[in-house]
């Protein structure tokens, strides 16, 4: 199978393989060589000298996130909203990086360590470099494990074939486009004498694979809080988190695409099917590993009642979340990709084992690593600007790739959208592809992608071009993103349920997804959870004593009377809409989150159904049921609790229904 | 400044400095060399082959604590209460040990690496080793913050005389005694031919030193479990905790001890008083160091209302107790020390800021931190008995360790108490003092420091016997803790606040305490929190307007109506007993901890003080109340909150009052 570039990295060889969960390890680069002398009392003192050092480094990068913290604090406490954190952190690690250039004495001692190793970089800007696997295994999975497990799956399923095509079709199209127009450039510059280097067809193709990958942080972020139409930002999310996954396999792939024979970057189809075969191979075995961890802890959380003890249940849901990640990566499979689809697997079974504590605390762990993580990337990307030592600025390329990725972006958007809609009944306006041409911004992704291999002159060249690309989408589009919503008059401020209730009608959904549903809600969530309907009602008679004993004992308690949490994000023909329950996080990576806390379902019978949506089997359940109107008032068993009035829809005939909330 | 000892193992050079907040970064021993080649395909290949082999080994440790905390699950659902968790990950550490030295195939290309790195060590017992500075950087500074965070203060306060003298002294006592019979028994085993190489006073004290620190951990837990007599659950909390920091401090000290001249083993008073000098400064630099960024995050977290975004507040608090450890080794001070008084300060005074939220948020996330961190290294230390290189079991001097051990416990345990005993009111009884000798089980820092330096002959003997020392301890000693308090017949499931109520009489107090209490009630707490009284009314006039830019709002409003949330740790004349509050973690280890919360006391003025105590003045307050013999009702501002009823005490003249605790 093939691989993930390893770095060939121009800086530095590092000694050190980092695996982690969590950040940062500090790696100086050249700072230390290697030393067989054990009693070397110089190689003791230097040691000590550049741990302080690297102390003192990783400080500065503290200092930095607590800086940016309590600005963005000051921005959300003044309602200022054009400039994200993100945003910010770069400004932040810009100016530091001016500082660090321009402004440091550098200790004597450093640079004779510095120029003792032969690297041949100014002292001053040594200070603060990093491996760059470090960003793939320790800063990255974060981030993306935390995009899996805060999507909205309910919107997310509704518009999965649109996303689909955008993430793989869409990232695909992007990277042939700017890759052609890229090697039109180079070509060009070649002729003009403006390249000073080699610079291959792959490498254009590389280039349009890593400048691919959109970034889901920033215009999210904003459309969160101002509650714009849920099937954009469904459809922005869901691209987003996917094509993150999708460029950085192709990335691998086209850096595996070795045709045989001398002239190694010529076309030769058996070279190219080779690629297209690692590209499914790593795709779809990074997506079965994490799928299988996901399904893995479901069935540990389900059958172990390890939800007495949160503490346990919470280690146990992070270690086999990051075991994902190491069994990728050991099985020579992409750890980042793996990640992503154990998160979405963790919050559609495994969450609704947990415990509300556990649920809180693994929602809170992962929102803040993913903070910390991104705010750090951005920053550190800042930095970069200039303290990397060989940065490659050409006026040319960096014009073409602009115009590249304005083009591959709109190859992207406006052909599929077209043909997108002529299958969609909900159609994708004009208006929404406006917007998700202009929300198109590269951040974290691309950034790692791009500094895991600076050693060639084309890809210091990427490097640096895509620096700018970063900073350029961030700020500019970043920040333009409310005016462009108004400009595009996009309305703002609906309610997620009430958009939904009006929208979601049976028709919407296609065949094979209702298919998928169905299996889904028959013999996976009754399988994996304690929801959904019993085993022994939907596998046939003769696996009657394995469906018994897979069976959780609240299945038969919740058998007729309620559908399962997820019932609503695809719909059957026999089942009346049913929209309510929202079980991930907000995705607000700003602090502001707001959780739509479902009970659990254990804990429903008492108090009959909460959020769950209710479907015309209600009317079979044990509960007492009193109509009047269009208002249905349960009868409560706990007397505690204030009781649950939830507005019925009329009988289920019309394709568009009222908004159906219950409320508590 | 003295600075700890820095790594001369013997088992490789390390080539990466490691600062984590978290865990492990996986460090493969010799079998990656420095490369200059950048292009060369072999090295590229190697790379790669070794980043899959060390994701398996860290899979390796992922399993083995998923397999723990599985097995941790079912002991507590079977109420097994002999082996605890950390007993258990040593276990299951042992057995892996076993399956990697005698049953484990290893792959010719690693053979081949390692044989090419000459490294003189069996292939198989390669694959799983770490940096032991991960220890320190990585995964000491996590569990000891924790210790700081969670402890009880009121109990740590009031008896904080008896734990400094246990935890300094005892220490300093322990050391020496196990340091003299140590020397004894080398210089016995010399003359009899058992010793193979050096072994001088030095290092005999240093292993003194590293035998010293008791761990808090396993004994603790059942403690807490079974509600033992809360003063020796203090005692034993506080002086294992502290002493973790003095026997570190000690140790570096030691090993900074060089007389002057050839003979440098010889005693010195120049080199030994440099010795004491340098204890003294990092110990006091780290303490300060500590407390100066607690209290700084005191101040971020009062005057910006961060706490109106709980991710960012969360957010700030890591970073800027991660900070802590990072300014410390920065300045050359002792990370892990300075950490722990970070800690501490955080519980006194930032948690009094944060928004409840964050309250739950710090405290779920160092717990887990701690959690990971701890079984980590347990499980390590099981497979370390394995998978070490380079063991010397000496019977003789694991004997005389095994003695020594043994009676610096007794030197440190009975002679202190009798004499601290002469001075308490509240003596420790006979029973007391021989659980706390029983209970001196040797951990997580013991391994850590023992581990840190294992390249002389005398450091890997002592390396070895430690492991036995902590295998022991741990399994039988930990394992013992049951039958040993009842065959003691200490008295558990004592109830803390009624226990409280018993025992915490006003005489207790000695003045200087009730001094350091008076000024941190009027001053340190009205500066760095929202509580107390308002700074206007403690500091003299002069200081008017600085006073009234201090004091927040709430200051004024909690003005005359409720003492302060730790108001009853120390306890002065004026005031009556007032002890509900108990705002810290349970240290329960395990999973099912039982947070007391307190309302945050800026929201406390609509529904009048929730947990905390009520003086005398409350007959002044706003708030009408009406009392009814012993009860007291608030009349409610807010009518969706059930009526607080709270157990009033008889007027404040007796000096034993009964428990006074509130429901709700």
């Amino acid at each position: 199978m093939g691989t993930t570039p390893r770095p060939l990295v121009g800086v530095k060889p590092s000694n050190s393989l980092l695996l982690l969960a969590f950040l940062l390890t500090f790696v100086l680069v050249g700072s230390r060589g290697e030393s067989n002398a054990m009693d070397n009392v110089a190689t003791e003192r230097m040691a000590e000298e550049s741990h302080r050092q690297d102390s003192a480094n990783l400080l500065i990068f503290i200092m930095l996130l607590t800086l940016t913290i309590l600005t963005i604090w000051l921005f959300k406490h003044r309602r200022f909203r054009f400039l994200h954190e993100t945003g910010l952190a770069m400004i932040y690690g810009l100016l530091v990086g001016v500082i660090l250039r321009f402004g440091v004495h550098v200790p004597q001692s450093m640079s004779d360590l510095v120029l003792s190793c032969a690297v041949n970089a100014s002292p001053a800007t040594l200070l603060v470099t990093f491996d760059p696997e470090v960003f793939f295994n320790i800063l990255l999975p974060p981030i993306i494990f935390h995009a899996g497990y805060s999507l909205k799956r309910r919107h997310f399923f509704r518009n999965i074939g649109s996303i689909l095509a955008y993430a793989f079709m869409g990232t695909v199209i992007s990277c042939f486009v700017i890759g052609l127009i890229m090697y039109g450039f180079v070509s060009f510059m070649k002729v003009v004498g403006q390249l000073a280097g080699d610079f291959y067809f792959t490498d254009c193709l590389f280039f349009g694979a890593i400048v691919s990958a959109t970034d889901p942080v920033t215009v999210l972020a904003i459309f969160n809080e101002l509650k714009v139409d849920v099937d954009l930002y469904a459809l922005l999310f869901g691209e987003s988190v996917l094509n993150d996954a999708v460029a950085i396999v192709l990335s691998s792939s086209i850096v595996a695409y070795q045709p045989a024979g001398d002239n190694s970057h010529s076309f030769e189809a058996m070279a190219m099917l080779k690629s297209f075969g690692i590209f499914l191979g790593v795709f779809s075995g990074s997506f079965a590993l994490g799928v299988a961890t996901g399904v893995m802890t479901a069935l540990v959380t389900k059958f172990t009642k390890l939800r007495d003890f949160p503490l346990l249940e919470t280690a146990l849901f992070f270690l086999m979340s990051w075991s994902t990640f190491l069994l990728a990566e050991a099985c020579g499979f992409t750890g980042v990709v793996a990640v992503l689809f154990c998160g979405i697997t963790q919050a559609h079974y495994t969450y609704n084992n947990l415990s509300p504590e556990s649920q809180d605390r693994t929602k809170q762990l992962f929102e803040l690593l993913n903070f910390l993580a991104e705010n750090f990337i951005f920053s550190y990307m800042g930095l970069t600007l200039f303290s990397f030592q060989s940065h490659v600025f050409n006026p040319m390329f960096i014009i073409g790739a602009f115009v590249a990725v304005f083009l591959g972006r709109a190859a992207n958007i406006y052909p599929l959208s077209f043909l997108l809609n002529l299958g969609r009944k909900n159609k994708i306006r004009s208006n929404f592809q406006h917007v998700m041409m202009f929300a198109g911004l590269r951040g974290a992704m691309t950034f790692a992608l791009s500094i895991r291999d600076t050693a060639t002159y084309a890809r210091q060249m990427m490097f640096s071009t895509t620096l700018l690309i970063v900073f350029f989408t961030v700020w500019i589009c970043g920040g333009g993103t409310m005016p462009m919503l108004s400009f595009m008059s996009i309305p703002v401020g609906v309610d997620s349920d009430q958009e939904n209730a009006r929208r979601n009608t049976k028709h919407e959904s296609a065949w094979p997804f209702r298919m998928w549903y169905n299996f889904d809600h028959n013999y996976l969530k009754p399988l994996l959870t304690h929801s959904g309907p019993p085993l022994t009602a939907t596998l046939p008679a003769c696996c009657g004593p394995l469906a018994r004993c897979l069976t959780s004992p609240q299945a038969y308690e919740n058998e007729g009377q309620l559908h399962d949490d997820d019932s609503d994000f695809i719909l059957n023909d026999a089942s009346v809409s049913s929209m309510f329950a929202d079980v991930t996080v907000s995705t607000d990576a700003s602090g502001s989150h707001t959780v739509n806390r479902k009970r659990s379902s254990t804990a429903s019978t008492g108090g009959g159904p909460w959020d769950e949506g209710l479907d015309h089997e209600l009317a079979q359940a044990e509960n007492e049921v009193a109509i009047r109107g269009t208002r249905l008032v349960l009868p409560m068993d706990d007397p505690v609790e204030p009781p649950t009035t939830v507005t019925l829809p009329p009988p289920p005939s019309p394709p568009r229904s009222d908004p159906r909330r219950h409320r508590l």
